[in-house]
């Protein structure tokens, strides 16, 4: 017998008939003899339909009330889920953020977990019953409903599973599971039967969606392996777990890229301490992510400083760049907000040389030009023209192999 | 200053402009320096599709999680309108059931509200703050979200203004006031200025349906007075309060129908102790409001009961009711679901005789044939064929006088 914590995505629960298949698989883990806790998204489009009514009211709503508003969606899908499950004759309850309770702080619609009270949940188990809790939803210290974030639902699973030292925690989605790239671009793209931490953390910001970051950032935390896999089959997915040796073998475990960064550059900043400091702090008040920063070599007392921000963040920040470029003595400002980040991911480049040079040349031999270039111990990322986004993706998966790779691991069964 | 509970129905927050002309209507009371609690329903038509999502989801869906399922609407719409205040610069804060906290018993999806805390309500009024708080639902003991009944939103707002000993609660929906009759059958109805509890108890429960009758239970024992009037207009509407003397001077205030009935008698019955018992024992437990009983004069040891039960559970009365006949002796059990019981009521009767007389003369001036009569102190209710229920309502509304009592008064000022 295994606790399972299952998490399904608002496709998968998008139409009564699809609960009742949730239900289906619920309840045969149930009657494997699991202790089963699920944890829903809202049906599909009901959380645009709720984030819509809220925009048609206000522009910039009210962020407690926000949360009030958009929080009914996941309620209106574990009541569903636990009358379907009712009705075949199963207990089954289900839990709002507060009746846990998951306790947050108080950042309306990007709330953080603190705590989750595991009793409820405990002593439901016990009783044979099959726990629903509502993703995406907590509660603050002042009885506030705080939500987590769109795809906030994965980070209440994982930290449910956390809670309750869950053997596996499955997340349910429309996909088979996490793949060497996007399978849009590279039909011959594989699924990964296993993935560290790490490796997920790089895939998931930089631009592959399956899991939410702040889900993977939890489970490596406490320990907590992640199954994803499809509702719509019984495929075995993609398990995110702690690194193991299998995983240092492969040289590159994926590609993944993004569309949604915009570049901007100052040029002709003087080299003088505290200047990035006066650059980058108004961005950081207006809550602006900078993800990649790049800075040239000094030249006659003047360098160029060039970053990456969120392109929804893109005219906010340009604007906010402008406006402190003259004060810091720069000679002018430069964006771009048509690139693309190209990243290869994988630990075994920890103990290999060799990776990013031959990243390069092969994006060279294609002729894309190479705008910036970041690197971490496990990945290694390249902003070119967006327009070869997927060219670049296609050459390096070629290029190092990983379609054939799932055909390599089975020969050695 | 006063304290004023506001209450709208889901007509008047029914789409995001409606919801702005309620704000603009809060606006001015709290811009009046009232202190305000706004109580809200769901916007229209939206607990309809929650419960047929239940619905389509299971026939007779589990009633915890139905509630859990169903309170979500009138959780959106006060989120929407804190959201719609706060933009307009007023502070303005949403409160769930569990929030306040709004104590009920555990009889989900027709629960009594056994207490409210006014501590939290008391704050957020004395910070300026615009209290929003969601009608129909509350918590149980244990925590669980437990619904008041359809139009339990009245008995929400009667019971904050209660638990904060409001000046007034001011219900606002889609008609002027309370009427003399239905002004879709008699034109010429008039708008009542004051009517007291008990004869408003007798006119909801009959069928005009205006205020729920729970609501008006709660304002009596309470003594909360409660304004019935328009959103969409300033008219002053109809007050519902404390008997005085204006009101003893009217013979007849209103007249109510309802269709909704269904009449079963029980031919025969051996008129020995322990018959009544057995035979509505069966309906009451399965949660049969059985409504007017009458029994005639035994003769030779039997005699015939007739009474009536809601048409929606007619035909599992009738089953319960045939199924005990036989066992009680009774020699046949006879039916008509198309009745309608016409109701006059007004507190001058306590003090004139023969009220029910010229009733019983005007329907028999018209040819309709009186089926049961039923009286109280202050209503006498007949039942008549469903087909003479316009009919019947006109000739009384006119015999009556009640399209001539609003100019009456008025010529008295």
């Amino acid at each position: 017998m295994a606790l399972v914590v299952q998490k399904y995505g608002g496709t998968s629960v998008g139409s009564i008939e699809r609960i009742r298949n949730v239900a289906e698989r619920v309840r045969k883990t149930h009657d494997q003899g699991n202790q089963v806790v699920v944890v829903l998204s809202a049906m599909a489009g009901e959380t645009n339909r709720l984030v819509a009514l809220a925009h048609e009211m206000f522009e910039a709503p009210d962020e407690r009330e926000y949360d009030v508003l958009v929080s009914t969606g996941e309620q209106v899908s574990i009541a569903l889920l636990a009358i379907c499950l009712r009705s075949m004759g199963y207990q089954a309850k289900s839990f709002l953020g507060h009746q846990i309770p998951i306790v947050t702080d108080n950042a309306h619609s990007k709330a953080r977990i603190n705590r989750i009270g595991d009793k409820k949940i405990r002593e439901a188990l016990e009783d044979r019953t099959i726990v629903i809790v509502a993703g995406f939803q907590g509660v603050d210290h002042d009885g506030n409903i705080a939500t987590l974030g769109r795809g906030g639902s994965d980070t209440s699973a994982v930290a449910v599973a956390a809670a309750l030292k869950a053997d596996v925690c499955e997340i349910y989605t429309d996909v088979d599971g996490v793949y060497t790239t996007d399978p849009r671009v590279v039909p011959e793209a594989t699924k990964i039967e296993k993935i560290s931490y790490d490796e997920m953390l790089e895939m998931a910001s930089l631009g592959a969606k399956v899991l939410q970051i702040r889900s993977v950032e939890f489970a490596k935390k406490y320990g907590v392996v992640i199954h994803v896999r499809s509702s719509f089959n019984d495929n075995p997915g993609t398990l995110v777990m702690k690194e193991d040796k299998d995983m240092e073998s492969v040289l590159v475990s994926g590609i993944s890229y993004s569309k949604d960064e915009a570049k901007i550059s100052v040029i002709g900043v003087p080299d003088k301490p505290g200047v990035a400091s006066q650059l980058f702090s108004p961005l950081s008040l207006a809550n602006i992510t900078v993800d990649m920063i790049i800075q040239n070599v000094s030249q006659g007392g003047h360098t160029d400083l060039t970053f990456t921000v969120p392109k929804s963040d893109f005219k906010k920040a340009l604007s906010l760049v402008e406006g402190v470029a003259g004060k810091i003595g720069a000679t002018g400002v430069d964006s771009d907000d048509h690139i693309s980040k190209i990243s290869i991911v994988g630990v075994g480049m920890r103990s290999h040389s060799g990776i990013a040079s031959k990243m390069f040349q092969v994006l060279a031999d294609e002729g894309i030009n190479i705008q910036m270039i970041s690197t971490s111990e496990i990945k290694v990322s390249c902003v070119v023209d967006a327009k070869y986004t997927e060219l670049a993706v296609r050459v390096l998966h070629e290029a190092f192999e990983l379609a054939k790779k799932d055909v390599k691991m089975e020969s050695s069964f």
